[in-house]
C-alpha cells in the first residue's frame, strides 16, 4: 500500500494516519489518541524489546509521567532543554477563588493567574526517575545494575503538527547503572542488539552520532562536545519530510545523574550510568510508512518479529 | 501473610508496601514507582476487565495523560474541582531568561515565576478525552458507542502518604454513550459485572450511592443532588483505615459532557453518556491487603481470575 507522494511532508503523513483511523486528533498540537490498530503494533514493539532484553535481568521499575521539580534541579536540566520542560501548577486559592477561577474558564478567559507552581514537572525523559530511587538503597551491588521502568509517557514542549514530534509519547528505556567500562559496553552492546531488532523489523536504519537539541548559543557548545565525545547515538529511520527520524537513542551520561543523585559503586566511587530509549510512537510510524497503514498486509518477518499472528 | 496491627493506618500500610519493594518511594507526596510484581498484577487485573468486558464490542481509543485545557473550561470542571486540577506551564523565554532560570533551579529557588501557562492541562479522568473525539465524528450511529480508552493515568492533586490517594494513578475506564435508556442499562449491568468481578477476586465488596469530592459550600448542594438522583455509584473494598475505599465508580452524566461537546444521536437529540471506572492501584493495593503481600501465596481463585500460573 503506497502513500501519495505529497506525504512526503509530515503534516500529509499526519492527514493520511487520521483518514486511516489510526491516530485521533486530540484537540492540541502534538497530543494525539491512537487506535486499536496503533496500540496493538505498539505493545507488539515493545514486547519484542522485552524479548531482545531477556538476558539483561533488567529490574522492572516503573513510574507515573510526573516527577518531583527538585529533580530538575539537581540535574541541571534547565541548563540544557528550558524551552522542553513542563510543570506542574495547581489551585491552592480559597472559596471565593475557586468561584471566579471557574466563571473566568466559563468565558474561555485566560484564569492560569490562579494556578500556583506545585512540586511536580512532567517527566522529560523515562530514566529520569530511575536514578534518585536506585541511589536511595545505598552503594550498588558488584557488577551494578541494569533497570527496565518500561514504556511510559515522557513530555516535551515542541508543539507542532508533525506525528513524529510529539508532546508527550511512550519511551520504552533500559538504563545501566555501574563501573565506567560496564557502562560503556553495555552501551555498545545494545547498539548492535537494537539495530538488528530493527532491521528484523523490515526497516531502513542506521546508527549515527548525535547531540541532544541543547537551548540558545550555549548550547551549541554543549552539543559541539558531546558529538566529539561519541556520548549519543541514534538510531535513525526515514519516516516522512527530507530527512531521517531519530527512532532510538543511546546516552552515555558518564557520572551526570550519579553525581546528581549519589549513586556510588560497591567502592565509593561515583557510577557511570547509560540508558537506551526506543520512542514507541516513531518505531509504529516507521513500520507503518514502510510496510503500508495496514498491518496485515505487512511483509513476513515483521509480522514473525511482532508476533502477529 | 499477616499485617501487623498498626498497619490499619494507611501510611503504616505504605511503610510495608515499601518494606517488601512493592512500591519505590517516587520523591514527593502521592507519587511512586511500582515493582514488576505490583505491575504484573495490575496488568492482569486489567487484562480482567477486558475479558469481561470482550461483549460490549468496545472500541478502543487510548490518550496521552494530558489534554487540552479548553475541554476543562468546556465542562465547567473548575466549577467542581478546581482544587484537583493539574495544568502545565512552561517556558517561553528567551536566551538570557533560560540562563536566569537554571541559575535559580541550581540554587533550589523558586524559578516557576518564568514558567507560563501552556494550552494543557493533566487528565482529571480517562474519559475527558473520548467525548470531544467521538463528537467530531458527527451524530452517533444507531445504538450508540462503547469507548475502551485502557488503562490510562489520571491526575489529582490531593497530596498525601495514602497509598490509596496517589497523586497520579492508572484509572481502567468504559464508556457508553447513547439514548438515555441505552446509556442506563449499561451502567445498571456493568455494577452487576463489576461487582460479580471483585468477588471473584475475593475482595469484601459492596456498592453505594456515592459523591464526588465537590469543592466548598456549593459542592455540598452538587453532592446532595447527585445522592439523590443516584448518578454516582461507588464500589467499595476495605484496604486500609478506617472506612473502606472506592476502588470502582460507575457515572450517570446524563446530558453533561455530550451538551458541552455536541454528541448527538441519529435523530439530532443530546445523548446520554455514562463511564465506569476502575482505580488499578487501589485494586492491587485491596488484593495485596485482603489475601498479602505475595502473590504465589493468594488463594486458588482469584489466582484463576487474573490468570497466574
Amino acid at each position: 500500500m503506497g502513500l501519495a507522494p505529497d506525504a512526503d511532508a509530515p503534516e500529509a503523513f499526519m492527514d493520511a494516519l487520521v483518514e486511516h483511523g489510526l491516530l485521533v486528533p486530540g484537540g492540541a498540537a502534538g497530543i494525539v489518541g491512537r487506535s486499536a490498530v496503533f496500540e496493538d503494533i505498539r505493545e507488539r514493539f515493545d514486547a519484542a524489546v522485552s524479548r531482545a532484553a531477556a538476558g539483561d535481568g533488567a529490574e522492572r521499575m516503573s513510574f507515573p509521567p510526573v516527577l518531583p521539580r527538585r529533580y530538575l534541579e539537581d540535574t541541571g536540566y534547565l541548563h540544557s532543554f528550558p524551552h522542553l520542560a513542563g510543570t506542574v501548577f495547581a489551585f491552592e486559592g480559597g472559596e471565593q477563588q475557586g468561584i471566579d477561577m471557574a466563571s473566568m474558564a466559563d468565558r474561555h478567559e485566560d484564569w492560569t493567574a490562579l494556578q500556583q507552581a506545585s512540586d511536580l514537572v512532567l517527566t522529560p525523559a523515562v530514566c529520569y526517575a530511575v536514578y534518585p530511587a536506585v541511589a536511595a538503597r545505598g552503594p550498588l551491588p558488584g557488577g551494578g545494575v541494569t533497570i527496565d521502568p518500561g514504556g511510559a509517557f515522557a513530555f516535551r514542549h515542541e508543539p507542532s503538527g508533525d506525528p513524529t514530534r510529539l508532546r508527550m509519547f511512550h519511551m520504552r528505556e533500559l538504563v545501566r547503572i555501574g563501573a565506567p567500562d560496564e557502562v560503556a559496553a553495555w552501551r555498545a552492546g545494545w547498539c548492535d542488539r537494537a539495530l538488528a531488532l530493527l532491521q528484523r523489523l523490515g526497516l531502513q536504519v542506521r546508527a549515527e552520532v548525535a547531540n541532544d537539541p541543547f537551548f540558545g548559543r550555549a548550547g551549541r557548545m554543549l552539543a559541539r562536545a558531546q558529538r566529539e565525545q561519541e556520548l549519543k547515538l541514534e538510531l535513525v529511520v526515514p519516516i516522512a519530510g527530507p530527512r531521517p527520524t531519530a527512532v532510538a537513542s543511546l546516552n552515555l551520561h558518564r557520572e551526570h545523574f550519579a553525581a546528581a543523585h549519589g549513586l556510588t559503586l560497591a567502592d565509593g566511587r561515583t557510577a557511570h550510568t547509560a540508558c537506551l530509549g526506543f520512542g514507541h510512537e516513531r518505531i509504529v510510524l516507521a513500520l507503518l510508512r514502510t510496510h503500508g497503514l495496514d498491518p496485515r498486509g505487512w511483509p513476513p518477518g515483521p509480522r514473525y518479529e511482532l508476533e502477529m499472528a
